[in-house]
Formats: C-alpha cells, sequence, structure tokens
C-alpha cells in the first residue's frame, strides 16, 4: 500500500476538471429555462430527472443507492473495512424558481468526481465513501429551506415536512412519492444514521473569494438566521371613492414596516443580511385599496447577540408602523450560528496548502445542509468563487478551474478522513 | 291638469318605501352567496335572471321593452308626446365577484320605482319615462367597465367589446348571446338614440355623505383618471451572502418609489385619491434577493390640471428612487374629469330642498354609466349614503330610508325633465 500522501496524490491527479465541467452542462439541461439558468424545484419531474441521473450513474459503477423517508438519496462507494462509519460528502440538486447551475450541483458532483477519481486510481479506502443529496435544500416550493438535512438529522419532524403543501396545495408526502415513483431506489437509508464525517463543497454565493483573489474558502462557520412572515390586515375599499384618511390600506402600512425594519437592520459594517423577499397582495386588483398583504422577512448574523437584539425588536417596529391595520408576526424559522469542526477544517487547510491555492477562512452567509450535519458528526465546508457573488439567479457562474481546485481539496480532505 | 309642482308632490307621494326595499332584496337572492353579498357578473346565468325579473316587472305594466346590440336594456314608459325625446333613468345589475346589494341596483330599482308611482298617481308625462340596465358596468369578468354605456355612445367600437373574453376564453358575443336566449327582448334599440336628459341614482361608495350627515349627495361630476404601472427591475441575488451594498434589490427600490410617491400625492385637504392596488415580486421567494417588481398606481382627481401636474411627475420619482435599478413606466389609461350638466344639477339641488333632505354637492370617485351619457345628453346623478363607505365588498349595506329619499329626488328632478 502506497503511503498516504501519495495515495492522496494519486487521486487528487485522478480528478478531472473535463469531466465535472461536462457534467455541471448535463445537469443544467434538465429545467433549463432558456435563460441561462434552470427551474429544477424540489420534487418536480425536473427534480426527480436529477436523481435518475444520479442513480443512473452510480449504476453504471455498482454503486449501491438508497433513500431516506425524506428523500436524501445516498450512494455508497464501499470500504475495506465493513465496520467503518462512512465519511460523507454532498449538497443538493434542486434549485430555486429561477436558479443557476452551480449552487448544489457542485457539491454533488464534486462528491461524484471523488468517487470516480478513487475508482479510476484504482484504490480502496477503509471507510466508505458516500455521496449525498439532500432533499429541498432550497425551500422555494416546500418551506423550509435544507428540509431534507433537517429531517434527517432529527432535528424537524417527518411528519411536520411530509405534510407542508405548495401554493398549489400538494404535500411533500404526495409530491415525494410520484418523485420516488419515476426515480425509485430499493434500499431505505435510516435517519441518524452515524457517520464519521460530513464534506460539503459549494460555490460561496458570496463576493468576497473574488475581492480576494483566492480559490478555496475555508469555511468556519454559517451565520445564525431568523426568518419572520408578517400579516397585515386593512381594509378593502373602492379605489376612486374612499379619502386617504379612511382607508386601511394593507400596502401603505406594509411600506412603511418595510422601511422601518430597514432603518433598525441598517449597519454601517453591512455585516447584517435583511431581505424582504416574497411580498403578496390581495386582492391584488389596481382599483381596490389592498386589505391584506404578507411579506417574509429573512435576517441573518454570524453573532446570536445581534439576532436576538435585533430580531426581537421586529414585531414592535411593525406594529408601530401598522396605523389601524392589523399585524400578525410569526417567526417561521430559527437557527443559531453554527461552527465547523476545528480539525475538519485543518485537513481543508492543509489540502489547500499542499496543492499551493490560495485560501482564507470565511464565514457562510447561506446556510446549507452542513449547518445539520455540523450537529450530528464532525463537518466541514470548502467554498469556490462565483461571479460577482451573483447567485439564486439564473446568471450564476464559477470557472471550471476553480470547481476542479474546490473537488481537488475535497478529495484529498476526504481521502484523509476515510483513512483516518 | 294639475301644475307642475302639485303634479311632482303627488308622484313624489307615490314613492313607496317599503316596495323599494323590498325590490332590493328580492334581487339580492339572484346570485347570493351565503355570505350577505352577491356573485351576478355581467352576462352569466345570474346576471340574466336579474334581466328576466326587469322583463316580467315590465310586461306586468305593458311597459315597452327593448334592447341594444351590447345588451343595454330599455324600459318605456310612453309620453303624451310621440315626436318628444325620452328622460332615462337607470344603471347596472351586474355586480363584482364578491359584491353587495346596493351598487347598482339601487339605481335600477329606483328608475322602476318612479315608472311605478308614476303610474300610481295616473298621470301622463309629455316625454316618454325610460329605465336602462346598463350591461356590464363592473368589468371584473370582461374589461373595461361601463363597458355598455361606452357602446351605446360611441366611444367604445361594439366590434372590439363583444370580441372581449373572460378568463375561460367565452367572448362577449357568446355570453350575450346565451343571456338574450334566457331573457329575450324583440325590440332592437339604436345605439345612440337621443335623449332629453339622463340622471342615474346610485350609492356614495365612500364616506362623506355619512360623515356629513346628509342624505342627498348631488354628484357634480366624475372625477379624471391615469393609471400606471410600474416596473422595477434589480438582481436576483443569494438573500444569506450578499452585502448590502453589492444588492440591486427590487423591492427596496420599489417600496422607496412608493413612499416617494405617497410623498408627491400628499394633500392635506385629502382630494387626491392615489392607491398601489396592485404589487407583484419574482421570483418571490423568502430568501433572494427579489430582482423584479411590478406595480400600479390608480390616481385620480376631479382636476385636470392637478392630474397633469402630478400625474407628469410620477416617472421622474419613480427613476430618482430606482437606486441601481431600472424602471419602466407605462401610462396604461387615462380619462379627463367629467361634469355634469348645471341645469340638471340645480333641478336635484332644488328637489332635495323641497323635500327637506340636507344635501351637499360631491365629485364622483368612482366611475359610472353617466360618464359616457354626459357626452350624449345633458346628465346628472345623486348619491346616497352607504355604511362607512364600504362597496366593492359584500358587507355593503344603505339603509330603508336613505334609498327611498333618493328615489324621491330622482322622481321629482325625471318629472321636471318630463315636463320640462
Amino acid at each position: 500500500m502506497l503511503d498516504e500522501v501519495a495515495l492522496v496524490a494519486a487521486v487528487v491527479a485522478a480528478v478531472r476538471e473535463d469531466r465535472l465541467w461536462q457534467r455541471h452542462m448535463e445537469i443544467a439541461t434538465i429545467g433549463a429555462t432558456g435563460r441561462g439558468g434552470v427551474n429544477r424545484q424540489a420534487l418536480t419531474p425536473e427534480d426527480a430527472e436529477a436523481r435518475r441521473w444520479v442513480l443512473e450513474w452510480a449504476a453504471g459503477r455498482g454503486f449501491e443507492t438508497s433513500v431516506d423517508a425524506i428523500g436524501n438519496l445516498f450512494v455508497r462507494r464501499a470500504g475495506s473495512d465493513p465496520t467503518a462509519l462512512p465519511v460523507v460528502s454532498g449538497s443538493h440538486l434542486d434549485s430555486q424558481p429561477t436558479g443557476g447551475n452551480f449552487d448544489g450541483v457542485f457539491g454533488v458532483l464534486a462528491a461524484l468526481e471523488v468517487l470516480d477519481a478513487v475508482n479510476d486510481a484504482g484504490i480502496a479506502t477503509q471507510r466508505p465513501l458516500d455521496a449525498v443529496v439532500w432533499c429541498n435544500e432550497e425551500g422555494g416550493r416546500f418551506q423550509p429551506t435544507t428540509m431534507g438535512s433537517a429531517v434527517f438529522a432529527g432535528v424537524l419532524p417527518l411528519e411536520t415536512a411530509l405534510a407542508t403543501r405548495d401554493r398549489d396545495g400538494i404535500a411533500v408526502e404526495q409530491a415525494l412519492a410520484d418523485t420516488l415513483k419515476t426515480a425509485p431506489v430499493a434500499k431505505r437509508h435510516e435517519f441518524r444514521s452515524p457517520m464519521a464525517a460530513y464534506l460539503e463543497a459549494h460555490i460561496e454565493q458570496g463576493p468576497v473569494l473574488e475581492a480576494t483573489k483566492r480559490t478555496i474558502g475555508v469555511v468556519t462557520g454559517i451565520q445564525g438566521l431568523r426568518w419572520f412572515q408578517i400579516e397585515v390586515s386593512g381594509e378593502e375599499a373602492h379605489a376612486g371613492s374612499t379619502p386617504r384618511r379612511n382607508r386601511k390600506d394593507a400596502v401603505v402600512a406594509a411600506v412603511d414596516m418595510v422601511k422601518a425594519l430597514q432603518d433598525l437592520m441598517f449597519d454601517e459594517a453591512d455585516t447584517v443580511r435583511f431581505t424582504v423577499g416574497r411580498f403578496e397582495v390581495a386582492p391584488n386588483s389596481p382599483n381596490t385599496v389592498p386589505g391584506h398583504v404578507l411579506f417574509t422577512i429573512d435576517f441573518r448574523h454570524p453573532d446570536q447577540g445581534v439576532l436576538t437584539r435585533l430580531g426581537d425588536q421586529i414585531e414592535g417596529v411593525c406594529q408601530a408602523a401598522a396605523k389601524g391595520c392589523g399585524v400578525r408576526v410569526v417567526e417561521t424559522m430559527t437557527a443559531p450560528p453554527t461552527g465547523f469542526d476545528p480539525a475538519v477544517l485543518g485537513l481543508i487547510r492543509d489540502a489547500a496548502q499542499r496543492q499551493a491555492l490560495p485560501h482564507i477562512d470565511i464565514m457562510s452567509g447561506a446556510t446549507h445542509d452542513a449547518k445539520f450535519m455540523a450537529g450530528h458528526c464532525p463537518s466541514g465546508m470548502i467554498f469556490v468563487p462565483c461571479e460577482r457573488g451573483i447567485s439564486h439567479n439564473e446568471a450564476e457562474m464559477a470557472s471550471s478551474a476553480d470547481l476542479a481546485a474546490g473537488a481537488r481539496v475535497l478529495t484529498a480532505a476526504l481521502l484523509s478522513l476515510a483513512e483516518g
């Protein structure tokens, strides 16, 4: 047997940039919008087609596949020690309604590339190497985001997840059954099945790596998050005949709330992330004073103290801006900041160093499935740059060379973990 | 023959509050939703049933009925002078999808009450007295609003109106043929047939009469209107990882535009009507910085000068608030203010005075069929209060006494015109 350094070098050398890029372009055809991006939301026929692509890839190599009760898909390259826990890597294949070709896809294809490279190098690892496709990371169709990993980790009850409905009233349970009918997997995977370690590669979805000219982001953690849903209830009235003073205009009140919340959330350092991404009006008719608005708040920060201090003021700020309308503020999701395992981060740093790739420690602004894995086993993440930090956008772009560099660092770190 | 004052007094005394209210309650059963209101949209089976009710009422009195090519229904009580032009009054029987029991219905039933009162008083008028039921005033199913009166007046081409389709693809032409099959009228009425005068009674659909404790609104005109559609184009980005300074957030820009427009449109006198009734976000996902917003402006004012001065500033105000986003402002509709005939208004004012009913001059915030009649013959409108100004709402309510008061003023004004 080769010594570990030589073995890692051999497998890293077997990572093929052309193959990795080609697969990104193939997956990009599934749900392609024709404007450069994809609409491949969770548990749609497009999602099922992407899963079939992975299943065919696994079947071609004789890898065992399994699926858990929330639809997370696992592919195993067996290890030499049948009692050893697996080292796991992956991400997601579902997209935003107008998503890009790299968000999530890169983490899955990088894991597949590792398994192919290990195969091509013709070596056996002690531990099994698992690739995972988490179900419904984006949460565009079914809330919340990172549903699959949350249920796997026991943080979200399975029944709650299965009962969640999309805007057309279709439940996750039905959509998952339909998906598994067209992308069937025989073997059942158990929730909370133990792992030796978890690693996830992902595009940064922010501008830091590009701005600092680094290829590898060693992700030290994920900032904390609080989600809110605000319902504003006014009174429908005739737009032509109702004086301003007699109105209870839900749009006027909601606009004041958003402005007041922007003031609350303003920080010169630009560390707070505050987004009103959903804003829906009823009856949404040009000549009716709107009686109802629903809007969402996505609020994130690396510091739990700030999350608590500012987040707890949201309801009061909305109430103060309501001006006669009713307001209901519901916190729909909360997640404290997550820190990744220092030993795993060390392996990523070492691998980048050894491959002479410029790297930097970085906090993740976005949430990822790795967040729930961090509570389950030693975990870490690897970022690669994306153009102008643009993501959740059909214009999302990453370079083939950077993706390959990320896959090579992932390969080295996973192999160290698989032999450790 | 009685002198005019005594004649008018005799007919006004024959107006029966109980009968008028009873008929409102009868019409309210046609298309009743079970929640206090009606869904009796234009040219539906419910609309046809309401028309049959009018036809049966007319047949019972031997009044001649006729219909024009867009479905406006006329009922004539003949006058003593066969060459004299008719005095016409009416409104509409169609409703919003969730409409009330008085909007439009009152104007039709008040006109019928006048004809019944004249009959009961046993007098002959010089001019014919016509009651009219305008087709598709609401425009909920088939756009635009006030379709029947617009076609009658020659403002909207018949072919355009007949070709208009509802959301199910059914054309006005088909729906009208179906309606006239179940509510047939033999005699054809000509478009633009001359009238001596037109008067329309209607609930105010606003709060002014109630607030000022007046029973009668002498409607001096219908305010002018300008509609705009504003499209804001930003850039979709990840809500967790994109710093504020790197965002082009279409919701942030649109909210600033709405606030700036509110400042532009603010008037202490509360005469400006400014409504953002439609506001749509794309991709409308909680964790994506929104890349696109479309919102509408409904802006109305009685003074053309104000409509021009403020309306022409809308685009500039939006551009100034755009902060890096693209803005496209399109004016989708425009209508100048309409003034009613001073002589007709004088007759309404005199009638209210003589009947000791508190009255006030008022502009109509809503549009009405009378708008197109104002270009056709001397015209006017009479408003009665409705509870809290609520209309286009199933909770719409008016008092029996106020409706009867309105019908009595209408009776007096119509009789003066019929003898004039």
